[in-house]
C-alpha cells in the first residue's frame, strides 16, 4: 500500500515475509489502541511482541491476540514471561498457556536467567515442533559482556535447533547487548556476527532511531528490526524507504545524489 | 485481575487501598483516550492527576472526571493549579472550582511559590474537612536544596494537619526534589526521610523507570509511586510483580534465585 | 475555550491567527487517533505537519487530511516529501499530489538537499500563487553551520518571494539548526535573526520542552512554535499561559510575583 508513485523507492517483500521484518513491542495497549495501531500500521508490521510480563495484567488479552492474528500478524509473549515460568519450574504450564491464548509463535530467551546451553536448545527443539520459535541471545544485565565467538556459536546453534530467527538483545531502552550504555552499536561485534551468521536469520532489537538508521545503512532496507514502539512504526518505514532525512540519499541513483547532495 | 496463575508473585492490596498506590499523570487526554486508559489500566491505578494547569484548556473536563470517578479512581488537579489560584488571592474561587467539577480529592503544594508554613498547613486543615488531601513537599526549581530535616518536619506537619499522603516532588521530568539533575535519587535524603516519616504516608513521584525500580527494590512492591505516564502504568505493574528484567529475582525464593541467577 | 476564569492569563489571538501559532507534527496517526487529537486539541493548534515522508505509507491519508481541514486546521506535507520529489526531478508531480489531496498549504525546504537559492525562491514564488507557503531554513545535517548573515538573508528573501512563514529547522529531535547537539539554543544566532527578520513571520521548531520555555520567555506567549508532538500540545499551551512551573511568574503583575516568588 502506498499513496502515490515514486521511483527509486527500495522494494519491500510482500507479507508474510522472511526478510525486512519489523517487530513492534506492545507494552499493554487497550483493545481500541490495538485497533488504531492495526488501522494505521498492519500493512507495515510483521510481529507483535507482548512485552516482558505485561500479559499477566493486560485486560482482554485473548481478544487482543485475536485482533492481531486476524490482521495477519504473528504474536508472542516477551521472553521474560517464558523465563518467569522456567525459573519456577513450570515449563509445561507455559506450553499450556500458549495453547490457551491460541499462540503460534514463541520466544525462548535467557536475558534475565542463567540457562545451560543444552537446556535452552532443548526448549527450542521442543517448541519448534509446534510453534514458530524466536530465540534471543544476549543479556539484559548492563555489565555482562559476551564474546563475539559465543554470540556466533549460540546464534548458529539456536538456528540449527529450530529457531526461525535469533533476536539480538537490546531491551526496550536500547542500551545493552549489541549496544553500549549510550546506545551506539558495538560495530566490531556486529560485523563479526554478520561474518558467521546468516543475516536474514537475525532480528536486531533497535528501539532508538539512530540504531535503526545504523542498521539500515549497513544491511539495507530489508534488515530485520525489533522492539519498535507502536508510534515509531511508520517513521521506521520511511527510514527503510529513504523518505526521511537520515537515509534520504541511500537508495537514489548516483546522478541524483551528485546533483543534490549537501 | 490476572490472566493466569503464577506462584511467588507479590501480593497487591485490593482497591481502594492505602499502600501500593499508583498515581498517573493525565496531561490532556481526550475522552476516548481516557476510556482506552480505563479499559486497560483502571484495575491497576488509584489516582489520576490532571497535570499542572492542563485543566484550564482541556475540553470535556467534567465528563472526563466523571469517567475516572465511575471507574473508581481518585482525581485531582495538579498542585500548580492550586498555586495559580493562591498567587492570585483566589482561594475561595479554587474551592468553588473543586465543587463545580465534583472533585473529592485535592493537592496542596508550594512547588512554584513561596508559601509560609502556617499558611500551607491552614490550607491543608481547611480542605481536609471536606476533601482527601495530598500535599506536596519539595521545589520545582532545580537549584533549591531543602535540608533533610526540613523535608521531615514539613512532611510530618502536613500529615498531622490532615494530609492523606505527602508527595515527594520530582516533576514530570524526574530531575528535581528527591532526584539529582541526572535523575538518580538522593539516597541519603530518602533514607533520612524514611527513618522519620511513615513510609506508607509518602507518595514518591517517580516518572523514570530507573526511579521506579530503585524505590521498589528499597521499599517493596507496594511502595506508593506517582507521576507515571499513562502508557507506563502496565510496565510499572510488571516491575512491582517481578515480571520485568529489573526486578525479576527480587520476589523469588532463595532456591530459585540460586539455580538461575546470572 | 477555557474551563474557568483566571485573571492575568496572557491573551491568545483568535483563530485563524497570524501569531501565537502552534504547529503539531503527525508522524502517522490513525484516523481515530486524529479524531482524538482533534477532540482535545483542535482549539489550540493551527497547523498539522504530516512529518517527512510518512504520507507515502499512512493509510486513509485523504480522509485524515479532510478531518483536519474540517476542524479548521492547515495541513501540509513535511518538507522532506517536497525534497523527495525535487531530487527526482518531479516538481510537477508534486503539485499534482497537492491537488489530489486537496491541500492548500505547502512547505518548501532544503534540509536534506542542496538547492540553489534562485531555485528555492522560484519554487516559493510559483507555489505562493495557489498555496499558503511555509519555507524552511536550516540543514538537517548535524555538522553544517550556516552563518547568521545567511540565515537572515535567506529568511527575508523567502518571505519576499511569498512565504507566509519561514520555519527555523530543528528536526523532530531538536538538536540541529538553531540548537546545539544538546538541545540548547544558539542564543546569539537567534538574537541576530530577531534583529533583522520580522519575528511574527518566523515559526521556530521547538520539540523539546526546554526549547519551548526558552522561546516563550524571550518572545512571549504568542511566539510561533512547531514540531510539537500531539500529546505535548496541551502542555505547551499551559506554558504559553503561565500555568506550568516553568513560566508560572512570567505573566503575573509585579506585586503578586513579589509576594510569592521563591
Amino acid at each position: 500500500m502506498q499513496n502515490f508513485e515514486l521511483p527509486f523507492i527500495p522494494d519491500r517483500p510482500v507479507k508474510p515475509r522472511n526478510t525486512g521484518i519489523t517487530m513492534v513491542m506492545d507494552k499493554g495497549l487497550s483493545l481500541r489502541e490495538a485497533e488504531n495501531f492495526i488501522e494505521s500500521g498492519a500493512h507495515l508490521v510483521d510481529i507483535m511482541k507482548l512485552g516482558f510480563g505485561t500479559s499477566y495484567v493486560t485486560p482482554f488479552l485473548k481478544e487482543k491476540i485475536k485482533l492481531y492474528h486476524d490482521a495477519g500478524l504473528k504474536v508472542y509473549f516477551g521472553g521474560t514471561l517464558f523465563e518467569s515460568f522456567i525459573v519456577r519450574g513450570m515449563y509445561d504450564d507455559f506450553k499450556r498457556l500458549l495453547d490457551k491464548f491460541d499462540l503460534q509463535t514463541v520466544e525462548v530467551s535467557d536475558g534475565s536467567i542463567s540457562l545451560p546451553t543444552d537446556d535452552k536448545l532443548n526448549y527450542i527443539r521442543d517448541l519448534a515442533k509446534n510453534f514458530t520459535v524466536l530465540s534471543e541471545v544476549g543479556s539484559k544485565e548492563a555489565g555482562i559482556i559476551i564474546s563475539p565467538g559465543k554470540w556466533i556459536k549460540m546464534m548458529n546453534a539456536e538456528l540449527e535447533a529450530g529457531s526461525w530467527k535469533v533476536i539480538a538483545e537490546a531491551r526496550e531502552s536500547g542500551n545493552v547487548g549489541i549496544y553500549r550504555a549510550n546506545g551506539t552499536a558495538h560495530t566490531l561485534l556486529v560485523n563479526k556476527i554478520l561474518n558467521k551468521v546468516d543475516k536474514d536469520s537475525i532480528l536486531w532489537e533497535a528501539p532508538i532511531k539512530g540504531q535503526q538508521v545504523w542498521f539500515i545503512k549497513i544491511l539495507g532496507s530489508n534488515v530485520n528490526l525489533g522492539n519498535i514502539a507502536p508510534h515509531e512504526l511508520i517513521p521506521l518505514e520511511t527510514l527503510r524507504l529513504g523518505l526521511r532525512g537520515d537515509t534520504f540519499f541511500d537508495f537514489l541513483p548516483e546522478s541524483n545524489v551528485e546533483a543534490f547532495k549537501l
